[in-house]
């Protein structure tokens, strides 16, 4: 079975927050911000698999930090787990303002996609293996995550998750 | 205090999907998709508050139907509940096929916008009231849903959630 | 013959003004709410015919209250009555300042689609039927709108159309 | 008073029409180009009154060729006849395949644009004289498209229009 | 062998410059500049070959003039000379203030495009033909300017140019 | 007097071609692609000073690999050499082909930009370092490139240049 290494997803996206990105008191629109975070994850997505990927799903996001017109936008994206057909990409999102030359995180979504034939058939992706202590958390964590959105799906029970219920017993 | 009808905030958009709105499989892309869900999302809260809007979350998102090229969307927004400077809008999305006239459910998503003042502040909103039994259900779920988020966010521990434990107990 | 009722067309399509749409005053350019109209009118004579459909003409439009920058516009669409291989699609637009709650009426327009097969060939349309007073005041307005258009465009003089007639008659 | 040349006034614009720039059928759509010619129309207008202006109408277009995917748009504009605070502009579209160097006349728009302040008010524009035979029809005709515009709006009875009652005796 | 008249490629295209087009200093953006030369300058290349081509090179471009949100923008563009399988474009831009009627030169831009066939593979172009003495300075000098790019990319020493020793010689 | 190392200002994008950047070939055209040159150039001049920068000129570029719809395209942006209010800026491009993984150099292109005050006034930049080999020999060339500049805009002759007379010695 083919394997990468999870890094060699990795990609990164540098962009700049122009006029009509910003709604009317000048920020960055959160559709638009979204927008470029699943274009960043299809690429990270596209490295890990060398296939036509499509979006399954994203995970919540929260936009603590308005970014403001004029400054730029750093997406890094890298998949953290391959599961049978699909896979789980991590993008963090960080703002700077080039004239102080302070940055700030803003944003962590979680997005999943799935590789597809020239049909749109799911089929099998490559397996993604995790090398250091940071990718190693992210891949054990995709679990949980995975067993999370089923669960908000209405797909599984808690009680069918081993993952939820480590996750509640901590709480 | 002042009040609003959840039905006031309805809105409603259409739209066509154009050859830059798809990937090279000829679908819809879903960043696309979530910038079209966040500026409907946009316009019901800014009808609930006649305010300034932020997005300040978006829950999880998943893409089960892919949407063609040439297919239209529809999009229905409307404002579940009311915080004290926050708002919850329902995003229901549904793709019609115009040479068959099919339609079919696509998602739901749930997004949370903050009202703000010319400084970019949180200012307190209308109060929004469910009129009818499918509005009341929203709004109930409204509570899990904003707990779920805080406890998604590491800000509140499942002990400190009514609304959280009545999931667990039920599952 | 098919047949379908006026209201099975009905389009709605609610927009923000966004920065890109503006012009130098910060008002809505007359040429991008064309482009929405248009698109919206396209879509009401897909759902009438379940055809592929292009612009064969657009009536006058006047353009008496200055949209701004932030504020919504609502367009509404719906097929008035089918001709033979055309459809007249008749657009309403309202804007909305969400700050004041407070909307107007923008414009009217009336535009035509010709349903072409995959070479471009008109081919002939749904029958559509008026049911209220209403659309069957559309519905016969059509007719003289179109006899104006031919008398417009040198195809009829006004000895050959009845419609004209009557309206000249009337002033 | 102030006067320019009508020529004075003359724009000329070629676009080459892109992906997504069309519909389905890979042709230009209606509302893409009703957005050019509105763009065009404004910068004649800004030429003849050196003011900000906003399109005040358009007159019905009809679209008789399609125009395809890869070929260019020429389109030409110029100020027909100013009265007070208001211009004519007459846009004439033609488009050319470049494979086989073959140009087709496509559409003529007539375009209404008011001069307005920094408040949005109207102002007076100035005089624009016609010099040659073409030009001093289309500023003759453009009474007649004046008063046909005001009775289509309902503003005017054909008994007040000496233009309209031309037109009617001639057919 | 199949000629043209260079003034047969002449090209023209006029823009506005719109909020989404200008930087943070309401500056047109020089990127998006460098995109409408490189296609009134495809355009030219098209009419003079009938064929599908693509950008080879762009020389050099000054911008010592900037250009303001809502000024418009006129481009000019020609054939200046005709390689084997490739042609020299010569781009000019001025810029003009609508509320002035003030207008100035911004930049001379030179591109060379290939006209390839549906393989993407060069095939020859039609022979340009200068015709008057501007043309024909144009022509003489897209030689100089070839040379200089041949050096400047390292396919040619000086040695091999005899137009390069010409400039040199002269300075 | 300020100072930054050279890699400070390194700036880095990563692209998908979209349908609406490309051309009737399918591939990504000269003017996209020399607008996100363009756009990376002027964050990198930015991290560099922490000012408004526009761009001032761009070097010859070539365009010798096609990039495809679908592909994605890597821009990778330094600051080589700063002056006394302008800095040159080197960006590299790589297009990835995702289906196979394999990548090719694109086009490497050499932009100056200058920093402006509030009232658009060239200010004195910081003054940039190089740190290893490959940055020294940016560095050192850069001013080569610079004399080269001048000497094609006519602004300086051979013989005032020692760079130019080295350039010429050397071939």
């Amino acid at each position: 079975m083919k394997t990468k290494k999870a890094s060699e997803s990795y990609t990164f996206k540098t962009e700049m927050v122009l006029p009509n990105d910003t709604n009317t008191l000048g920020n960055l629109m959160g559709g638009k911000l979204m927008h470029w975070i699943d274009i960043i994850a299809a690429i990270a997505a596209q490295k890990a698999s060398n296939r036509t990927v499509v979006t399954a799903s994203v995970d919540s996001i929260s936009f603590n930090s308005p970014i403001l017109l004029g400054e730029i936008v750093e997406l890094e994206a890298q998949v953290t787990r391959s599961f049978n057909t699909s896979m789980e990409i991590r993008v963090s999102v960080k703002a700077t303002n080039l004239r102080t030359g302070e940055s700030r995180p803003c944003n962590i979504a979680y997005l999943t996609f799935v590789a597809v034939d020239q049909n749109g058939n799911p089929i099998p992706v490559t397996n993604i293996i995790p090398e250091n202590e940071q990718e190693e958390t992210w891949f054990e964590e995709a679990l949980q995550r995975r067993e999370m959105r089923l669960f908000l799906a209405g797909r599984i029970e808690i009680d069918e998750s081993q993952e939820l219920k480590k996750i509640l017993r901590k709480s």
